[in-house]
Parts: C-alpha cells; structure tokens; sequence
C-alpha cells in the first residue's frame, strides 16, 4: 500500500484530542471532581429560536412533496450567497454572491483550498496558531516558513523580506490563540505585500463577529485592493453556536488572477462536495438576516462578558495576560519556570480547570496558556473562584 | 501563483453542470415547453416524516440549555455508528463501529480518501462509470488505468494481469451508470486478486438498498477476507433521499494493513472535517432504526417500479437496454449511428425528456444514455408516452 508518507510527519495526535484524552484520564483518576472546561473553543448556550425554528421548518418541508428539494448548488444556496454578500456591504465591501462559496466549515475549507495550489508550495504560517494550518500542510508536503506571534509584535507577525517568496500566507485576525487583532493599517501593509510578490493571504476571519471596536476591520476586504490577492474564510460556529451544525463560508474574489482562482475552487467542489446541508444553510440564512444578527449579538455579548470576568481576575491577581477584547480567548502567560503543560497539569489537578497549552500552538506558544471564554458564566465564575483561592 | 496544473487536465466542466446548462438553453429558447426530467439521480419524492420529525426535534433541541451541544466526534456520532455496525450485521458482516466514519456524503469520501495516498499512484477505474472518481484523481496527478465495462462482461470488469501492479481498483456496483451488479462469486475474484497483489479496493456501494435479488451482495465484506482489503462508501443520498441533507459513511476495516488505512484517515477527518451535521446525523439515526428502514423501503419500491416502467417500455419498443433491475438506472442503446450527445439532443427537442450521455460517464459510454428512475410517477409515464409516439 503507497500511503502518503507526508502523515509520518504529523505530531502524535491533534491537540484537542490529546487534551481530551488527559482530561478523561484526570475523570477517571477523580471519580466526582468537578471539571471546568475553558479548554476547547466551543459553544455552550443555546441558539435562538429564530434560527432553530427556520431549520426545523426546513426538515418538514422535506416530508412535503410540494417542497422537497434535491441536490443543490455546491457552492450554496443562492439565497445564503446574497445574505452573505449583503453582509459584507454593511462592513462597506462589494463581494459577489458568486465570489462566495457555502461548506460544511472553516475547517474544511482551509485544508481542502490547499488541493488548488501545486504541492510543495511553500506557505507563512504564524506561530503560534490553530493548528490545522500546519497539519493540513504538512499533509499536501509543503514547505512551512514560522512567522514569529511574540509579545515583541503584539503577536502579530508583519510582512519582512524573507516572506517574499512565499506562496501563501495565513493569517487569522481576531487571532486564535492569542486574541489579538489586526488594524486596517496592519493589513494595509500585508495586502500591499501580497500584491507585490505575488502571495495569495489565506484569511480566517472566523472569530470577526467578537470584533468590539468599531476601528478594527473584521473582514480583510475592508482594505483596498485586497480583492486582489485575499481568500477569506469565515464560519457561522462561533459567531452563531453551529459548531455541531457545521457552516461556513470562502470568498475567492474574481480579481484574483483574472477569475483563475475561483475557477479553481468551484471546480474542486463540484468534483468532490456536494454542498453544505439543505437544513443548516437555511438556519444560516436565517443568522444573516436582520433580525438573526441582532439575536445573535446576546449570546457575543454573554462569550465577550465572560471574557471581562476572566481578564478582571487576572489583572486583579497580577497574572499577564493579552487578548480577550475583541476575541473570545484570553492569552495567558503561565508562572516563572513553568511550561504550557506544566501550567494545564497544574491548573486541571489543582483548580479543576481545563485549558489550552500555548505549545499546542506553535514553539512559541511555550509558557503560555490559552482561556476561552465559550463556557457558562456560573462556570467561568467558579474557575475564576478556584484561581484565585489556589 | 503557483497553481495545482493538474486542474488543466480536467475536462471542460463537470458533466451534471454541463447538462444542466444545455437544458438550460433548451428551456429558454422554448419557454413553456414542459421537460421531463430522467437525467441527474436526484430524490423527487419526500421523505417519511419518521425521519424528518427527528430532524426538527433535533433542531429544537439545540434551542435549550439542557440539550445544546457542540462540536461532535469528527468521525460521527457513536449512536449512528453502532446503527450502521448493526446494518452490517444483518448483512452477515461483521463492522466495528470504530470502523465506520460518517461523513458529508460519499462523493465528499471518495474523493478526500485519496489524500491518505501516495500522489501518482495508479488506480484502475471502471469505464464507464460516476465520473467524479476520475476527475478526483486527476486532481491528484494519479495514473488511471481504465477497465473496460461492455456488453461483453456485462458492463462488470473483472481481475486480470495489466492490473496486477495498480494501487487502487474503484468497483461500485450496483453500478452507476450501467446498472450492472456484481455476484458474491465476482466479488470473491477480486477480493482474492486484491490480497493477493496488495491492491486496496474502494467499493461505492451507494445504490446498495436497491438490490432486489437477495442473492446479490450488498455490501463487499459479505465477502470473506474482503475486510482486509477493501474501503466501503455508501450514502443515505439515495436510500433515504438525503441528496440535498448531506450523509454518508466509509467503512476502513481495522483488518487493512493492520490499521494503519484506519488510523491514516482518522487522523486526515480530524485534521480537515469537522464531522457531518449533528441534525443531519440524527436524521440518519432514524433511518437505520428498524422502523426508518422499513419506512424508506416505500420510496425504494416507488422507483423502482418507475424502473419497470421505463424497461417494460423499452421491451416493447424493441430498444435494447441493461439494467434497471437491481438499480433504479437504466443503460439504454442509442439507435443505430446516434452518439450520447446526439441522442441526448434528440430526446430533448423531439420528446422534452431529459437522460444522461453515456459518453459523460467515460469513453465506453458512447452509444449509450442512462435513464434515471428517480422521477415522479406520472413524469415517468409522460416521458415514455412520449418516446412511444415520437
């Protein structure tokens, strides 16, 4: 069997599964102990009836002969793509509905762009970062070139010359893990670049509806001729509570080489996606409307007081800390001498607390920590409780 | 921008887009003129409120605290694996639900399990067949290596010595688009022929709950030793009419290379899939319950006489065909000095009906069309009233 060799060179296993295994191992070891998990970024309140009643309405037009539907467009439901499109006009953008493409996540996109692309490309990816960058990288057999997030530079790495001959560059803005967030003037500079040497940007911009000032862009395409060289994936996960429900969505402008790269997409995922599903993209549709991103908007705001509570506590306890202003994770330094999984050991065994180790990101998320904020508040509340009394 | 060239090599468009355009053209140029549609295999009839009822619980449940949750297990819900493992059982086979994975739905699987390869293997692929296993690998830079299917073997290609060296051998039976189903005996051949030459086969057994002769097999691991050396794809698309609600599973037997193809593609769903919608999974829960398989077997049988419809026609009619009989597709012979197209051409403007080229699903299809039996009753009825008086 010719398997591809490039998985040998994969880490042990995902970060969030390994998480997850050391904290079924803690539960077994403490049969009783109360758990708190700040670990994963995963949503926990419910989502508004608004949109879960446009879904269930959804399921019983399919057991009506008069509305069942069939197969629809790999790229979407047209009705979703104009949604979308008009949301991006609000953020003062001009995107086609068909520069934009529905899947069934980010996730999914950001691996599966890369079969556009020639294998053994190479690619600037941030350290540290979500790490599905690296390991759907490392899967196609590209080249990676780390682009230092250190408190030097805010944790936001910005274009130099040994870039220059990159393929593609990832950037993820409101940042995960770190929470921190591009200006305009910060992207300025990259689009700027990008166009200059001939860089696609690959922009994850899932986390833009927790962005709370107004002056930071929450779409790459608020910058002038980013049309040109950007690809933006967002999702309707965080923003909306349908991690479980799974959409999302890709821009691939047509300026891009003359259209070529659009092109590109919309035929990958004809030959191999059948579109996201009938049901969640009408409950997607349902959260671009109006009224669903004003109900959406309470559940932000609960993930952004949590963030509050969290960042209050640390300062009170003179714990440094960066993040957790316009993004819902929280980016904690771990105590003198102690590393990410020393600090997660730590803070599960004494204060019953799951986290994420900052190296589960990148080496320089060494002797870090990563908080989220996607927990309920009596949760929340009762971590910071146990921080604080450890 | 350094773009995958294998794209270049891909035909046109792919085949059900270009289709849909024709039509397209034909329906403007002649508005008002009914057209009968017996091309795409796309679900028409509803679905059972059984299962859809389900779903919109499902949805309903995500609107309370008590039962929202979150991401899901990348690869599907415990509950929907054990249903298929006890599928399975029923078969005679024998699956461990840690061997099956649910995902987005079976195209998605079929072209996404290439990744676990080595890029520029070579694959044996039958002509005709669904075209997007060719177009996947194409994608990929792999070397296909075409396996004839004709009148001859009765459109089912069998082992033999220039496939000795392949990687990969692509079966799917009940065949799409011939119709065509291999006999336990056939398949046997083939399992040998696999083991014996370190071959994976990728089975795509979609059309499985079609099977009327209980004699035929419905899954490839009715087979002994077939665990050790075939993947299995199959879809809730056409069983249960979830086209356009996105479901499937593929089966990686722990048995394969001593689970390393299982291992292989865990770790690629969980680097690049989030896992298939909770809703939708839900959903399929309901129809691999005893009572949703009973409750799916009412559409199966209405297409399926849309199938003896079409046939007891075409008998009449004294127009030769294949299948139909075990597979809701019929593969029809073009009159004499017709090809596909021109066939296709002619049934359009002279009868309004709508088929699929032959031609489309590879070089060997020329001559033929497919008439799909996924129609409603009465279009069925229409259409071969008006291919009797035309």
């Amino acid at each position: 069997m010719r398997i591809n060799k490039n998985f040998d060179d994969l880490g042990e296993s995902y970060l969030f599964v390994d998480i997850k295994k050391r904290v079924q191992k803690f539960m077994d070891e403490n049969p009783g102990r109360e758990v708190i998990r700040l670990g994963i970024g995963d949503i926990v309140l419910p989502i508004d009836k608004f949109v879960t009643k446009e879904m269930a309405r959804a399921c019983k037009e399919q057991s009506r002969q008069k509305t069942v539907t069939g197969y629809g467009d790999e790229r979407g439901s047209t009705s979703l793509r104009q949604h979308i499109s008009g949301w991006y006009a609000l953020q003062n953008t001009n995107i086609n509905p068909d520069e934009v493409f529905i899947s069934d996540g980010a996730k999914s996109d950001l691996g599966n762009i890369l079969e556009v692309f020639e294998q053994g490309i190479t690619v600037a990816i941030p350290d540290p970062v979500y790490p599905a960058y690296v390991d759907s990288n490392i899967i196609s057999g590209n080249k990676i070139v780390y682009m230092n997030a250190t408190e030097e530079n805010g944790f936001l790495p910005m274009p130099s010359d040994d870039l220059k001959s990159v393929d593609i560059v990832y950037l993820c803005s409101p940042n995960n893990p770190t929470g921190a967030v591009y200006t305009r003037e910060d992207l300025k500079q990259w689009v700027d670049f990008a166009i200059e040497n001939d860089i696609v940007i690959l922009f994850d911009a899932a986390y833009s509806h927790f962005i709370r000032d107004k002056k930071l862009p929450k779409s790459i395409y608020e910058i002038d001729n980013a049309k040109k060289c950007a690809v933006e994936v967002c999702s309707f996960s965080k923003m909306a509570g349908f991690t479980g429900l799974r959409c999302g969505w890709t821009v691939v402008p047509f300026d891009i080489s003359n259209k070529k790269l659009n092109n590109l997409w919309s035929r990958r995922q004809q030959t191999k996606f059948n579109g996201a599903s009938s049901i969640i993209q009408r409950g997607a549709v349902a959260v671009m409307s109006k009224q669903g991103q004003d109900v959406i908007k309470e559940n932000i705001d609960y993930y952004m007081r949590n963030a509050e509570i969290i960042r209050d506590t640390l300062t009170h306890l003179g714990v440094e800390f960066f993040g957790g202003e316009n993004a819902p994770y929280i980016w904690v330094r771990c105590p003198e001498g102690m590393t990410s999984w020393g600090y997660f050991d730590f803070l599960l065994s004494k204060c019953g607390i799951v986290v994420t180790p900052g190296v589960g990101f990148g080496k320089n998320g060494e002797g870090w920590i990563r908080i989220s904020a996607f927990a309920l508040r009596e949760k929340v509340l009762a971590a910071m409780y146990e921080i604080c009394n450890t």
